[in-house]
């Protein structure tokens, strides 16, 4: 393991452990931010993305927040054509990496000038972002070199976990589990590299991958589908269990790998288990990552997840992911660190 | 053209004919029923997602409304365990073929109990949803067979239409392109045969396709890969310009179709034309449908789409690609009327 990619995957136990110490402190900013307002927006694009849905279903879940998310064009592409809006009932949050996406820190100035108010969570603290934002969640993950996001997703996981909490009917009730996040980002760097060997060969030896969660762990279901495909090269969706059934199941088959994610417990984990039955039977390979010992029983092959309550899971059940993205990538021959044609900061209108 | 699905695709003019006379006149129903409510939100799945995703750039764009699209789980499996939610600002608005689908009436039940004021989209007049929601909007399609939507698809985009005019600052301003709409439903099914069928030709000769659109016509784009790949059976994924040069952008190259939809005017049309040019230069073949002779010059192959104003053309513009989808699945000796493994109505929970 000597990619930066596979550095930067170790680095997250320490990344996560500086970013919620510093931005738990914060709670009580971000409750008088959002004192009065009804409405969470969350404006973001890629990784970035997957984090704002895992994000809004946390704020729905244990929050009790509305929630939406933005689609930038109205805010960019539209605005000048579009009515004036009126977003004084809502907390916009825009995640940036880098924080100097221009269509999104054009977006969260977009929201501003029609009410809200503003939270930008980055890792650069003297970006744009940081600067126009209300109020700035700075992950300390470090610099990040490689091209696929790893630290730099799950400390926003982390920062838009805390900003839940924040907003909570009960803030700090979860406090003795947050601090137990770092040690269990640690447990996940301890994946059986046996099982993650298998599981490459299972994906080196299919054409397609689609990815499936539900719930809490929908945003971590996207974002294995982007690493796995932009690292890979090969096309990977992510879809909630619900949504493979309108439709794409059609396509399962034994050519078709399905990765399932699931979180350590919840009304999700039954569905999810049902899921890996019916697929395995159409004779399509199903790997697991998460879950109890029930679910990964029902998949061919599976690892574990974190040992945390289901809405901080999500914090560092990407890991065991990544994990194996990373070694699929060296395995196929290719660089994880600089998939072919991105670069690190995308710069969309 | 004997297939069922086909027949329903060139029912389009009348069911579309049939649904906006009956709809128009329910505005001002919409209209009170919104009075004070300050958000739009949407519920749906598969099909009707795709609708309801058209519907909220609309509803953003053409009626200055704020809108989320609803996460159905916090509705159903999460909904015991979550704090109370305060919805009585919104105007929830479930999409529904068949109202039948227990997950979405449950949900549209669930924002009722929130506070929320609710309507209901579908094409049967007696189901749970009409019966349900304090106001009904029935499309007017008729009966449909085949498995994969297309008349109920356009008759709920035109639907959702009317709803977004009746809340717009200037309802009843565009009733003289409304009243086109049918007549360029049947420009739609005129196309051009000869080109369609070389389109058939490049993606048989693919094992990989993509679509993609933005804005306004970010909706069709996510039903014209629904449809291909459910009636096709290959993997093919809709993305948004932006997401697209997210990580996506990677997997271009000559093996994969991109099939791009443009409106006929408005902000995300330059946009779209420059990612059919740097698609090409990468090799892929770029099919196109809709926008202006400079986009469809662009492409290797185009076929125009309507001529009506930017925040009508969803509703007509997916007819191109369906005709595309129908001789795809004949050319494959698929049966495109119902797709190995998919049934008309899909329960989900």
């Amino acid at each position: 393991m000597t990619s930066q990619m596979a550095r930067e995957i170790a680095d997250q136990p320490a990344a996560l452990s500086r970013t919620l110490e510093r931005l738990l402190l914060l709670r009580p900013d971000i409750a008088r931010l959002a004192k009065g307002r009804r409405w969470l927006m969350f404006i973001a694009r890629g990784s970035s993305d997957n984090a704002a849905v895992c994000a809004r279903y946390l704020a729905e879940i244990h929050g009790g927040w509305n929630c939406a998310l933005a689609a930038p064009s109205v805010a960019t592409l539209y605005a000048e054509s579009a009515p004036k809006r009126d977003l004084s009932d809502t907390l916009a949050i825009a995640v940036s990496q880098s924080g100097s996406t221009q269509e999104i820190v054009q977006a969260l100035e977009w929201a501003a000038d029609q009410g809200a108010a503003t939270i930008g969570v980055t890792n650069v603290a003297d970006s744009d972002l940081a600067r126009i934002a209300d109020l700035a969640l700075i992950t300390d993950a470090g610099k990040e070199l490689a091209v696929p996001a790893t630290k730099t997703f799950t400390t926003q996981v982390a920062a838009l976990t805390v900003l839940v909490d924040a907003l909570s009917p009960t803030p700090g009730a979860l406090d003795a589990d947050f601090r137990r996040i770092p040690e269990q980002a640690e447990a996940m760097l301890a994946t059986d590299t046996n099982v993650l060997d298998q599981m490459v060969e299972v994906l080196k030896g299919t054409d397609e991958v689609l990815t499936s969660g539900r719930g809490i762990t929908f945003g971590t279901t996207l974002e294995a589908a982007l690493k796995l495909e932009e690292t890979c090269l090969r096309p990977v969706r992510g879809l909630s269990y619900a949504d493979l059934k309108h439709g794409p199941m059609a396509i399962v088959d034994a050519e078709l790998a399905t990765l399932l994610l699931a979180g350590p417990s919840g009304p999700t984990l039954p569905g999810l288990m049902e899921l890996a039955t019916s697929v395995r039977a159409s004779g399509a390979p199903v790997l697991g990552i998460g879950g109890d010992e029930a679910f990964r029983a029902a998949c061919d092959l599976a690892l574990p997840g974190p040992d945390l309550p289901e809405v901080l899971a999500p914090t560092v059940l990407p890991i065991p992911a990544q994990l194996l993205v990373e070694r699929l990538a060296r395995a196929l021959d290719l660089d994880p660190d600089q998939p072919r044609g991105l670069k690190k900061v995308t710069q969309t209108d």
